[in-house]
């Protein structure tokens, strides 16, 4: 079922073509699009795009797939030039298999391009789509930006995290839908409802992401496990854990900041386990996706219809736990 | 007469709205557009808008000239963290002043703010202006890598540095005329006209910055004089003495390149003397410049229309020599 809409992303993905030179502009973004990932954005848009019948083979809601698509890549370039990350999907990232500054640059190209693909998708809502892709795309940076500022703050409570993860990850997850609902002309409620429930879901998705990151196995998370804690992440595991500790437990975490790399993250892992934070991690994750799934059902479009929708949820949130 | 232009443009800057927060991401932004400079592409905007009956105080224009001001600053901004440039119209870099990761994102952030601002023009040709505007964007960005490739490229020709600045410079130049000109319905022929202004005009003017570089006076042309030799910049005046060289020549500029500063400047800009490469760089940018001269002559508008253009173009040129 899923499959059927990751291949018509791959193969709007196949279509792009790249310019031969420079090439170390666009050798970078054939790189990174090529990398796989799950796709999850794009095929977003397309079922939120067919709930109101649309073709979605139809290049009017291929190229706005292609563009968030493109977007999201943009931002994990950008990205991974600000958290210094080597990996990105198992693989060097740009910035480390090139340089710094082809990682800024073929990024910025990224942006541009995922204009592009909004632009000769030849939609008639064309205006509306720019509107709100801009909302989104200013809405990511920020997100980036509280991340990174949560780094050097000591004040971070929870809150303040469920907002930053709601810009930077959710809000694209929720913009996909929305693009998609406004290219085959959904109700302003339809479209509001589908951008609700990606916000839910990039919500749970996010916190199952720091979930894992911590609790998961290497192999199926594809990347490090206890990258978050090596890193020092403010993450939802980390601000519940420091709500729960007891005195005697906040200075054990104080001090194992210092330790060095496998000594800090078991240290910190200890911690984790002792004040329970792994149930209180798994309650707000079903909080968010039992949101998610309530405004799915306040669409206005038949249950059936909105089967791959759900499914699709289903298929994101049960990884290995 | 090109400050009632100036005047509109600053007055579309200030009204500029930035949230407060986060302000790590909109203070930069707020600080790199109030650095000031001459707005001339803005400026060329309004210019070419109104060769066509607009009125340009209407947001159907200024809001357009506002977007291309904004994408200007925000390649400044990028490309200041490419060269690690530490100084920008004589205050800090944006890189400099706050850091790396900072620039890269709130340039990210004013990339989107120029398509927001070409969306709130409201202008009727709103798909059209996106096109060229994603063309440019891009072409821009290809400039820019061709310039840090030539960095390290030993085989640079003056064809290749002419193509490098035509699109790292003088192409958001044409674009700003075409802009204007598509945005107040001139024709097919006059817009590619205006643009072709813009890109001699911007190829004369960037010849004139590598010349004043290396001949101007510090004070007036607001940076270090010599930057670009320092930086081993393969300017069009290090291209044509490479060509104008004999071989003694040759291996002084070779040597030369590992001289303390100071020394390697006077070193190189004595050679530079030696083979009479001012007289040539004078004969080139003036060559582009009658070429741009020539162009605003066939767009088909009264010639007292064109005055206004004629005398900004003239005003780019007049600097210290």
């Amino acid at each position: 079922m899923i499959n059927s809409y990751l291949a018509i992303v791959e193969e709007e993905l196949k279509k792009l073509e790249y310019p031969d030179s420079p090439g170390e502009l666009y050798e970078p973004i054939e790189y990174i699009l090529a990398l796989g990932g799950k796709r999850i954005r794009p095929i977003l848009c397309l079922m939120a795009a067919e709930l109101y019948g649309a073709d979605i083979r139809s290049k009017q809601y291929t190229s706005i797939a292609l563009a968030i698509e493109i977007f999201h890549n943009f931002s994990l370039v950008h990205d991974d030039i600000m958290d210094e990350a080597p990996l990105r999907r198992g693989k060097e990232t740009v910035h480390q298999k090139w340089n710094r500054d082809i990682a800024i640059l073929s990024g910025d190209v990224m942006l541009v391009q995922a204009y592009d693909a909004i632009l000769k998708a030849e939609n008639e809502n064309f205006k509306d789509l720019i509107a709100q892709f801009n909302r989104s795309a200013i809405k990511v940076c920020e997100g980036q930006q509280y991340d990174m500022n949560f780094e050097t703050s000591k004040r971070v409570n929870i809150n303040d995290y469920i907002e930053m993860i709601s810009l930077k990850t959710a809000e694209l997850i929720g913009c996909s839908l929305k693009l998609g609902a406004i290219a085959s002309n959904a109700s302003k409620r339809d479209a509001e409802l589908l951008y609700s429930f990606g916000l839910n879901l990039g919500l749970a998705f996010q916190i199952q992401d720091d979930y894992l990151d911590a609790f998961g196995e290497s192999e199926k998370v594809g990347k490090q496990v206890g990258g978050d804690i090596l890193a020092n992440k403010k993450t939802y595991l980390m601000l519940k854990t420091l709500e729960l500790a007891n005195e005697q437990q906040k200075a054990d975490i104080e001090r194992a900041l210092n330790y060095s790399p496998a000594d800090k993250v078991e240290a910190i892992l200890q911690i984790f386990n002792e004040v329970g934070v792994k149930q209180h991690t798994m309650e707000i994750i079903d909080g968010f996706f039992q949101k998610a799934v309530a405004d799915l059902k306040m669409v206005s479009v038949e249950m059936d219809k909105k089967e791959g929708l759900s499914q699709l949820a289903n298929y994101l949130m049960k990884r290995d736990h």
